[in-house]
């Protein structure tokens, strides 16, 4: 099955500690759609200005995103740029000009109205739920959003969340939409607005998803060095939906198996600089990192533990 | 098997968003015995003053912990007050009376130096040594520490690290203590000082073991409410210690289920006031915590998933 993908393709121009990267690819919808094309075909919807290398994107082309709903517009590419502290764990914009992306209005060719597996990167939540109304039968409709959604559009995003099944955002926006520092209690603020699935990223903390019956955890891949954290949230959402849309179900142990593979997808990203770690990777290092993930987390309950009381 | 627990046994009066409670019973060590009782017999070590109610410790006593080495001597005990943030994420000490633990020399009883567990619970780094002169054929010597000796007598604390097996510290201790703030490279720095196993943990994040060929990770539990968090970090000690004695055992899959039991116990203790949740606990309880982490972190990898590069 295929998933359709929403989001920006973007230039970014990154400083870290380890060097700087200009002009690489970048953006939430490119991210998403390097890291769900390992698992399954991919239809890519976004904008880009006349001065973006269009065949720069043509790995993704080789390996099944459809790039058709990729629309090259007169005038510049949407750009960002940022510098991470000596530590990586913050980092600060220094620019970002939305250029051609400021007018997008995404326009979901015939051809994918029907796909059931969507992933709305973040944008304005009316073009979110705009694209919501061409589609015609989704089986799962996950999104993303942002601290500047949440506090000056929120009654749109709201509005949005109704129709959401799953909502992907990081703890602090999960705080901040719902108002309650708690996480488990701000999960399930927010699937009461709609979300059945809320996945609530804590970077080097890992993730959570939190369903109707269940809480799944995934810890923060050790890594010995993490070289530019930019798009991990965005790879780990096309590890995670590419995985679904591959296995096609939402039983609890895909769920399960989904967030690994998000997790494994998000720890690749930070390896090299922007999408590079991205380009290469082969199904025997994703499968290593799975299960290198499971060596970290499994543990056997034995029943028959004396415990004295 | 038996542990040996020296640590402090004071009275803290704590204000929490939903309360209040004066001289309730608290120190590492007696958080850590209580914790840790639950699995093995405790010989605790420490000192109170002539004003400490000692028959509200007899709870430990009739579930096996030995207070024989516990002294009572002339003058005030060690009082800690604390007040706790809205999200009960921070703390702010209003006072810290050392009392007669500021001349707190302890005594190992003849009959506790044939001890192979040992926990040294946070006191200054000279003590924790000279316990260990004490005992004989120690297998396994865990020990806390904090900011205050890392930063003022760090010298002494890197000369005890050489005689420790297990350094247990929170994720802010880890980074100070090795100057490295990526907490697997902090982990490795340790591990270089003596001690083959470091704990990292992590508050509400969760915990990390990392030994020489292994690296372990269990979540924070997560909690609907959280009560009081003082003395979660002893109470996970107490359960990682006692486990691990009871199974008598340093096999990967034992540190593993310590570190799950440790969490299990340090998620029992935020539920009430201060020692209140660790009194009654039943082994059905226990072990339907330790199933709920299992169901949290556990999913099957399949070799044969798909993946298309």
């Amino acid at each position: 099955m295929s998933l359709l993908v929403v989001g920006s393709v973007a230039l970014d121009t990154i400083e870290t500690p380890f060097g700087i990267a200009e002009d690489a690819l970048g953006g939430s919808g490119t991210f998403c759609s390097a890291a769900a094309s390992l698992f399954c075909p991919v239809h890519l919807v976004g904008v880009v200005g006349s001065d973006y290398p269009v065949s720069e994107l043509d790995f993704l082309a080789e390996r099944g995103v459809d790039l058709s709903g990729v629309e090259q517009v007169e005038g510049e590419s949407f750009r960002w740029s940022g510098v991470y502290s000596y530590d990586l764990n913050s980092r600060e914009t220094r620019e970002t000009r939305l250029g051609v992306f400021a007018d997008f209005k995404p326009k979901i060719p015939e051809a994918c109205r029907n796909l059931e597996w969507v992933f709305l990167g973040n944008i304005d939540p009316v073009l979110q739920l705009d694209v919501l109304r061409q589609m015609r039968t989704p089986r799962l409709v996950a999104c993303d959003t942002m601290n500047y959604w949440i506090n000056g559009h929120r009654e749109n995003l709201l509005k949005l969340l109704e129709h959401v099944d799953l909502l992907m955002v990081n703890d602090s926006e999960a705080r901040e939409l719902s108002g309650d520092h708690h996480l488990l209690r701000a999960a399930r603020w927010i699937q009461q607005r709609g979300p059945r699935i809320v996945i609530v990223k804590k970077g080097e903390h890992g993730a959570i998803l939190f369903a109707e019956d269940m809480v799944f955890f995934v810890p923060g891949f050790p890594l010995e060095d993490i070289f530019d954290p930019t798009g991990a949230g965005d790879a780990f959402a096309g590890g995670f939906m590419g995985y679904l849309a591959r296995a096609g179900s939402l039983e609890p142990d895909e769920l399960r198996r989904a967030m690994v593979y998000g997790s494994a997808l998000g720890s690749f990203a930070v390896e090299r600089f922007g999408l590079d770690r991205l380009r290469n990777l082969t199904p025997a290092e994703i499968h290593d990192r799975v299960r290198a993930f499971r060596d970290i987390t499994a543990f056997e309950h034995i029943a028959a533990v004396p415990v004295d009381v």
